[in-house]
């Protein structure tokens, strides 16, 4: 795999996942601005990947203030944090990532190597959800047999996390361990994530990958031309509720009329116990341009407005296993969060 | 509404879908092989519609041989028959038009006005067309509620028609009677019929609509932004399983899901009370390119392949009514399609 994030020169280099699989740039991060732009505008995406991007972040933004002024407050360092997590809504593990860093700065605040404690932090982090992912995908290669068919949602992969993925990642260890598999790739409107970053991905990979239009799940799960479904996380309640990529349920409800093992696989940076259900999740409406344009071309005619709801809820009750670095959860997940939580 | 199908000239000229909303071209059909053309690269679409033109086609087929020599026989007839019908496979439209105008051929075969008759023939399967959507439009309009928000998928429009339209038809109807009503119409990939045809419709009508990704429809049926449903249908089979465009079955889920109401509407002739079931239904499969390639420009890699299933299969039990031209039917449809086809 190409690598997709790269700290270098004092830089973040963040490989701009909008213009793939065409074009290879990398975005140069400096400043917490830098981060938060690469965030909002999608030049990154991925729940884990938010996380570590924004825990740069902290480092970046701690930095620019040290630069201009020997001490850095608490209340500087809340508006980098605040700054960094009004970026994106949804994804928790930005959440996570910043109250971890937030803890490195009241550990060190008074150290005058609390940068370095910062940078290290961050790419702890990183390394840690690399560890992490690789864990949890051979717990879930488990799950998979020879000769599976598996679906997937949007990309869970190395693009979405510090390297190797989620659901992508159990569908590579299961792929290393010698089993034949196939994948389909629903495309992922709007932004085409399946299309341009999964099937990428697989293909390089050498995993037989096919592409679909959103709306075959049901007829695929109907004609039995797919036996496992398998996607990522952006926020789990307590309940087991998964907020994911808009479409996940859809795909969860064709799964469950036909018996179709459903799978969400995801760190515990994805697990949100504050939250009950996923009813209190919020959930980002992006601008609704990003459905009626699609690479600089218009869809449809001036007047008509798009709306676009970037993630959805997956009720726990639709999904059969919650796949994570400390092994795979079964129903009721309430009992299960609460473990993991409680270690 | 532009007119998009036009007999003119001793020539049918239609209005290319693949073109709109953004340019409008007529494509000019003199010859069978014009017509078979027309309906296999999708230059129209939508079941009734393809009948329609499948109609004229015969009359066209008849009229080249007769420039070419002095009698017909029934070979040459059921040449252009067969040619016609292995154009598209799912809609029944086209088989139910085919073998009317064949009925025609062989009550005036002996006649010299034969081709009169033909292009009469033809030209009345069109009027009644629309004049059968204007009558289910009706019924169907009873049942929606001022206020409502109504989705649908693909286009069920004047578009997809000899005019007015089915399922857009009924959303026709119940705005020209004064009921505020907003739509929200799925994009329908890959050819996006949702986009550039349903939005176009509804925006010239001036009825508020709204475009969606495919995937949207579970998230908004869980948020409570819909509350009808309303789609056409490309066969239905004797016990009211619905053949209709990828997606279609998704939708049902997540409306039955919801207990949101999903109505189907659709001539006479989409029934096909000789296909016992869905499972009997062909499904047409095109080229992998139309996901991959979108008006011109590719979405993922080279080596990636995409599959298209145009059509799938929506099982009898998630539809709440099927509106046609005779009234609104309910549960067991299998009932009232038989009492339909003994009158």
């Amino acid at each position: 795999m190409t690598e997709h994030i790269i700290w270098k020169n004092s830089q973040l280099h963040l490989l701009d996942q909008r213009l793939l699989p065409f074009k290879k740039v990398y975005v140069k991060c400096k400043t917490l601005q830098d981060i938060t732009r690469a965030i909002k505008d999608m030049t990154i995406r991925g729940a884990p990947l938010i996380g570590i991007v924004a825990a740069y972040g902290v480092f970046l933004g701690v930095r620019e203030i040290l630069r201009r002024r020997k001490r850095i407050t608490e209340t500087d360092v809340n508006q980098v944090y605040q700054a960094l997590k009004a970026t994106r809504p949804t994804a928790v593990n930005l959440t996570w990532a910043l109250d971890r860093m937030v803890k490195t700065y009241l550990q060190y605040r008074d150290s005058e190597d609390l940068p370095d404690f910062l940078l290290q932090a961050a790419i702890t982090i990183h390394v840690e959800d690399v560890e992490n992912n690789k864990k949890l995908s051979q717990y879930g290669s488990e799950l998979i047999d020879d000769g599976d068919v598996i679906l997937t949602h949007c990309n869970a992969g190395a693009l979405a996390t510090g390297g190797y993925g989620t659901a992508l990642g159990v569908i590579r260890a299961a792929h290393e361990s010698g089993k034949r598999i196939r994948v389909i790739a629903t495309e992922t409107r709007p932004y085409l994530q399946g299309a341009r970053l999964t099937a990428w991905e697989l293909h390089e990979d050498g995993i037989d990958v096919e592409l679909v239009p959103d709306n075959h799940v049901g007829l695929l799960c109907w004609r039995g031309l797919v036996n496992k479904m398998i996607v990522g996380a952006d926020r789990i309640a307590a309940n087991g509720d998964v907020a994911n990529k808009v479409g996940t349920y859809m795909l969860a409800l064709a799964a469950h009329e036909h018996n179709i093992p459903f799978f969400v696989a995801a760190p515990k940076s994805s697990f949100d116990p504050a939250v009950k259900s996923g009813h209190q999740i919020e959930i980002e409406e992006r601008p609704g341009d990003e459905v009626v344009v699609l690479q600089g071309k218009r869809l449809t005619l001036k007047g008509v407005k798009g709306r676009y709801f970037a993630f959805d809820i997956t009720p726990a009750r639709l999904i059969t296993y919650i796949i994570t670095e400390n092994g795979v959860m079964d129903k009721p997940y309430s009992k299960y969060i609460k473990l993991l939580f409680s270690v």
